[in-house]
């Protein structure tokens, strides 16, 4: 997705929360906006916005000194997100379609994004989870059988991961997927950290790596932007049979790809509820031929 | 006011908003935001922000090469609200206290305002003036006791107005101070276009100018930018029993003074509702002893 106008205040805004959170001091916050200024006239809006949420980063990363200004942030999420895990696998067990269940919870989990929201209570998001378990109304983005019909037939699924805290949800529905036998799983992180994008061992303190392999994409963007991706990535990338893509970052760097990719995500703001036709605030399941994009539905 | 962090988006935001409007296809809107952003570093964030708006507007003018970019919203803003003028006068005429019914709608017509809001329905923004009607609950900034003591004792008056149409509400508030006898009062606009604020031919078009003296303040800030002000203003400003000052913009850029001001404004944002202690979109009426400046009470 490119980037549109209205991106550039919520790029201050992203900015002045990232700021804020890495311990910036007033001054140090006014000379982080004013740096992303300076940057400004040189970003095309044909760039994705998550190009510019890299540049903030390390703006943020120079001028405050920290190389991961929001540990402490991310290992109060993997907290927070992992003693919801026994109430959550209690409202899996009792579901009548598991699948589509844990599919809506990894929607959920996707509202824990310091990126884009500026306060957080994982608690009171169970409340929107338990409400999304009822299903989506027919007026959203959330086709859940081409899903459902895709993880059918796929061998080798890429799970491209988000947030941390968000892994413990998506830890959720890979146990779901593994349900079903035959299926090849890679979980996917950042290569660097990158607001609060989980990493490799964020993934691992949320079990995920009992589970299936975790990789790096080597994207050090919150989204994953595929020029500066590995090459080992990019090889499973091209030839895996379904990608699971979660967040709005890897949506807005993917969106225009052709791989047979579904994006779940959380619409976290106008511009790119306008971009998929929904709204704001809402869960979305879609695949990228919503964009015109072809869906080849290989293997299986 | 001084600038808040929180501003500087905002400013990105309303320089978006102030492109479109005066008709910059996306090529011009992208250097607008690119040209604000060249002078965000030189901005102090001592300085209040009207100066940025005024900023803003001039690099919107140079851009669009338009010297008045919002002349037809401003002709749409007079005819509408001059439309709502009799409805206005005949709940007034019902009113057990007419003064004090007058100061909520001038309150209310405030929130017509282009600079602070995408959007505008004058209609629809009656209902809210009704509810004005009825007063403001005990939680918000409403000293109207205070005003009308002020106002019995002031003889001469300074009202400053704000935007276009709420001239319209601001004449009701004249008409209802001139009942009572012996007071001096000046209608002051800005100097020259500046968003959709009033210029001398606006308050004449909503028949100001049969009322009372209309006389500009010298300043093309988006506020009462003392500095820049003529000294004909200045004298009055320094001089006056007591001051009305309409809007936002007149606030954020007169309340560290210590002439007696009394701010009538809708509150636009949450910077000004927690730099004020009320909350974002209530109706305030205060004086600048809020702040802790010295209201003389000079005068009759």
């Amino acid at each position: 997705m490119r980037t549109y106008l209205e991106c550039i205040p919520c790029f201050f805004r992203q900015a002045l929360t990232a700021a804020r959170l890495a311990g910036a001091d007033e001054e140090d916050q006014k000379r982080i906006l004013d740096e992303v200024a300076g940057v400004l006239p040189t970003f095309s809006l044909n760039a994705t916005p998550p190009e510019m949420g890299r540049i903030i980063y390390r703006i943020v990363m120079k001028i405050t000194g920290k190389d991961d200004p929001y540990r402490d942030i991310k290992a109060e999420s993997t907290r927070k997100a992992l003693a919801l895990y026994p109430q959550l696998k209690e409202i899996l067990s009792q579901s009548d379609d598991r699948l589509r269940t844990a599919v809506s919870f990894a929607i959920a989990g996707n509202s824990i994004d310091y990126g884009a929201r500026d306060a957080l209570d994982i608690e009171k998001e169970l409340v929107s989870i338990l409400d999304a378990e009822n299903g989506a109304s027919a007026d959203t983005v959330f086709d859940y059988s081409r899903f459902r019909d895709a993880f059918h037939r796929a061998e080798t699924i890429l799970y491209l991961g988000d947030n941390v805290g968000e892994t413990v949800f998506d830890r959720l529905l890979i146990e779901e997927m593994l349900q079903e036998p035959g299926k090849r799983i890679t979980y996917v992180v950042r290569e660097r950290p990158i607001i609060n994008d989980a990493l490799i061992d964020d993934a691992r303190q949320c079990g995920i790596d009992d589970l299936v392999e975790i990789i790096s994409s080597g994207s050090d963007a919150p989204g994953t932007l595929l020029p500066i991706c590995s090459p080992e990535f990019l090889e499973r990338f091209n030839n895996a049979d379904m990608i699971v893509s979660k967040g709005q970052g890897n949506f807005e760097t993917l969106s225009e790809e052709r791989q047979p990719i579904f994006f779940l995500f959380m619409a976290k703001c106008q511009v790119i509820a306008r971009d998929i036709g929904c709204r704001n605030g809402d869960m979305v399941l879609c695949d990228n031929t919503l964009r015109g994009n072809a869906v080849s539905g290989r293997g299986g």
